[in-house]
């Protein structure tokens, strides 16, 4: 398989970073370009890029130099990932569509579009048509697809065979994030040591109505909201990496708890049958251990590593009808973010749909 | 007022030196004598606790000798504090009661009897009528008078108002607690640090339950549990102190926010009015800032510090029928422990009710 | 005694709030203007600071304006106490100080200058003689007093008793400094979770500079500094308030570790003979459990809350001649920062300096 | 090469999970036997072990049982690894090399016996003589054979090529320690969060000893100890892996900045020149940010994670005569512990001094 070249847009920041981690030795991709604001541009990357993770920097992408975030930089590139903050997304993405790139963008600008797929390749690929709509209607040579918030993809994953098996009527989520969801700089050490802060803005929102657009149907050229109630707390602890969510879900049909256990356990979807490179064995880990899921081991969780999630303390909940409480964790960086994007992309090149 | 000569049950763990803190100059009572396990017997109580509070140790308790937790080593006091643990409380509080003392418990192992009131001062005082059935069925000299688990009462003091203006459905509520409730060596550092637990032994069994006791109605002798449905998730979060609750309420009629905020704000009850030492002088603080309330000055809520909880991020819920949703932290150590237990000894002291 | 106005720059920031915790209902001072930077003015206090400390916003500050950091916002104040950063305080102070202001300031600009007392009251009250030095040189109605930075005064005020009784030769101070000094944003959350960094910007040099004029003679109108060698190295821990130093000290002559541990307990100086209202009775605590002095409680230290420090951990050094060891801890926003410029001034009020 | 059958000691606690991670899989050794205390003996080891590593248990270990801790369990065994306390280590180590076995142990029990190796293979392969010592005096059929303290070897092995390149005449060493140093359970959650532990008990003893003796000279079958002067202080921050120490250290030549960090940077030893499975390439990472070295990055140093340790902050001392100050970093549970008994044991293999 030739390798297809692309590029990461606002590489230097913390889903930036994991990028290039990614994408890094690659079996499908290989980087031909970085792109940060304006203090990066011109340095070597190594020079630009504050490295938060582990393990260390690629060394193949150490003195790539750091290009301004405009289409010309990156004109070789088929797919350009974007990790770019969503007031500059919104301008820049549809320029790169337009100029015939694929855009994967992790960014919220266009997520709720009508025409833009918001997908989880293991929940629905079959947006993917929704491509076509996008073209007709926008006339990019290229195109816009998006992976959901961090919070809404670790949510749905879990529900998706719930959804599928059982159908499902409302759910409260509460959730406990970690700090880097809020991007490297985005808490203050001051304002979370020995502390949680109960909100985080835009999250419910995003957690309520991207949930609803990936489990719709596609339906003559459109799609068609599940339907759904949700209602959703989101708060930030003291944690690196891994959101936690504890679930309250009503389900369509009776069942039991071994059901919905074994529903999870052995869920299985198109990445895993094309075995793409980024997509996990299983991605829902099913954890017996009444102490977990907990983040710092969740945010490892998978067989490609912080790509599935764990869910567990599945239990019945006392009021809802078919109602079952559980608690899942996952990566927000990896799964949540970056990988989403880097799986989008690579189920587009396996099926066919990149040039 | 003559002061009442009192002694504290388990006085060296976390929520004994709470005791010892808030009876230290306390203008009803008077500390008699401590109790604590083998290993503390006969030492100095300065010797015997690890004083992990702010600020240091009361002056005058630093020398008293620790007692064995028996009835003999506390008989000349008249009301006795237990901070023990529930296994060794189910043995040891019928005990004391029998031989005459009041028992103002903290612990779980008499919560939940028929004749056993589960007060909190500002919400059902009128449950202390429960003591009469005690009397005539246990034929008890004295009593065991209890308090609620912190998670329970931090929790219920928010429900109260809302449950007298507007009555209330059906509610879920998902935990973020602190390290402190489950003692001082309850959770090891490794355990805890970069990370949650999403699972506490027997809470969300304790905070259903409890409140439909709580919430219920006196009535011939006995209570009639709330009508309320109730689901609860839990979770420990590396926070010294305060435990938070997010909350998705079913109101019994339409209201307005603004309604709701008020009836919060306002809300005043007996421990006010009787301007109890230990009450402070709003039960409820209404956080107006987005970002509250938070632990780590929540803890501290009320103008009796750690005896108020904070009440924000008031919200409508998109599911449930005159639906909200908010967020409460409280001191899970004050007034979810011993702050309660004393507060519902200054109730029965102001009410005629001790000897 | 009639109350001196006073007026706090840059009042929002951390050391501004605890200058502002420390002055309101002070018996000698009054604020009467708040200065910060251009996007808080115009805003009334409780709008601008985002208040970040216990126990809550001051009631009588709430609704003061805050100003422009301008001489003409703060021309009613006597002293302005200074809790600028450097920059800004370099080109501000000297005008206020021209003005006719005392300069009370926490900057580290005018630390070094030969004619500025760098001022701690209990160790070396007598450099306020220099300010006769400064009229003379400056020609400046008014002048600027400084006090240290927040690392060299927890550590000259353990070293001050020593240094009289048994003289000092050179020491080793290895530093664990809170997440405050850095200031509120100082240290993102994503830097410090489960991690510490070993380095701090130009504070070794601070604390090995200042140190030597602290502990420096007064004599025909300049500081000659002490003749002590001093080599430090600085590192930040995830902990909210209280910076702990490991000192190995070379004392002037051969005593024993009582002795060491007597002098520093009895330490009384100039505040506490004056009883000036911030000065804590005893300066420095004494700690005999070998797991203190640690930051969560030395950050309360003193009957003036944070306004003496704790020591602990004296032991012989098995390598410096007369060699001890010891640990100290105290609270670097109060004995460090806004504690030390209060005390500085209460000290110039009592002794008649203020016009 | 065949493979040498090996048994773990104490393999369900931290540094025994270390044990079994390294030896999984490994090239060299077969895992024959686990040994743990009464509470798990019977149980397979996924039952008895709470594992708290990344990545998970290795398969192949899941089902083992859990032995007893006695000589016939691990009889096949021709290594004994010992992770035990070393109050049994003490009793059981001897009568395990008496039955022929040779026990690599971590336990602090014989490191300072006169006949023991306290061996570093990078520091003083040549201590490995002492083992015709401790045959002719003990008699024993095997052998004993120890690692130092985690302190101990992150300090040792950043000094041992400064020793040889320069000369070492004394040093002051400053830690800021793991909490996984205590153990899993060593250090409660509400002693450390948002504090530091000044104090760590025989930490200060053990790096100022064991330190000499390592780099001390075989000579006429002993160790002459080396000539250096230690002074330690030993502190406990929140931090999961990594120990991180403040070096202040006095060389026995004159020398510049570019030298030091070049002896550092260039090192090698027998490990690496054997290509030892355990042997990181290069056992010292230079760092040159000075923000470096971190423990949350220095904890996987190395090309063999975790068992390089990382030097930063390499600075001139304006005290000591030739004085330099630098920082190191490294991972207290596999460099400074499992791992180094398992390179121990490597370098035996490898030198033909296993049967």
């Amino acid at each position: 398989m030739t390798k297809t070249s692309v590029a990461v847009l606002g590489a230097t920041g913390m889903v930036g970073q994991r990028f290039v981690q990614l994408l890094a030795n690659h079996p499908y991709f290989e980087i031909e370009a970085f792109t940060a604001s304006k203090q990066s541009v011109g340095k070597c990357y190594k020079e630009a890029a504050k490295w938060y993770l582990h393990p260390p920097m690629p060394e193949e992408v150490k003195d790539m130099e750091v290009q301004p975030t405009e289409e010309k930089a990156v004109e070789g590139a088929e797919i350009v990932f974007s990790a770019l903050p969503s007031n500059v997304a919104k301008k820049v993405e549809p320029v790169m569509a337009k100029a015939g790139h694929l855009v994967a963008s992790n960014a919220s600008s266009y997520r709720m579009e009508s025409d833009v797929p918001l997908l989880i390749p293991e929940v629905n690929p079959e947006h993917l048509a929704l491509l076509y709509e996008q073209h007709d209607r926008r006339g990019w040579e290229g195109s816009i697809v998006t992976n959901p918030n961090c919070t809404t993809i670790i949510l749905v994953l879990a529900l998706k065979p719930l959804f599928d098996d059982f159908g499902i009527e409302r759910l409260f989520v509460s959730t406990m994030q970690a700090l880097s969801g809020a991007g490297y700089g985005g808490v203050k050490s001051m304002e979370i040591q020995d502390n949680l802060i109960p909100y985080i803005g835009k999250e419910e929102w995003k957690t309520e109505n991207e949930t609803l657009k990936i489990l719709g149907e596609f339906k003559n050229g459109e799609i068609l909201p599940a339907k759904i109630e949700i209602s959703s707390s989101c708060h930030r602890v003291p944690v690196l990496d891994g959101h936690t969510e504890a679930v309250f879900l009503e389900l369509g049909k009776e069942t039991s708890l071994e059901e919905v256990s074994e529903s999870l356990a052995k869920f299985k979807a198109k990445p895993q049958e094309l075995k793409l490179p980024t997509a996990p064995e299983q991605p829902i880990i099913v954890e017996t251990d009444a102490n977990k899921p907990q983040p710092r081991s969740a945010r490892f969780a998978g067989s490609v590593e912080g790509m599935a999630v764990a869910v567990g303390r599945i239990r019945k909940d006392p009021i809802l009808k078919n109602g079952i409480r559980f608690v899942v964790s996952g990566n927000n960086a990896i799964r949540g973010a970056a990988g989403a994007s880097v799986l989008n992309a690579e189920l587009m090149k396996s099926e066919g749909l990149l040039k």
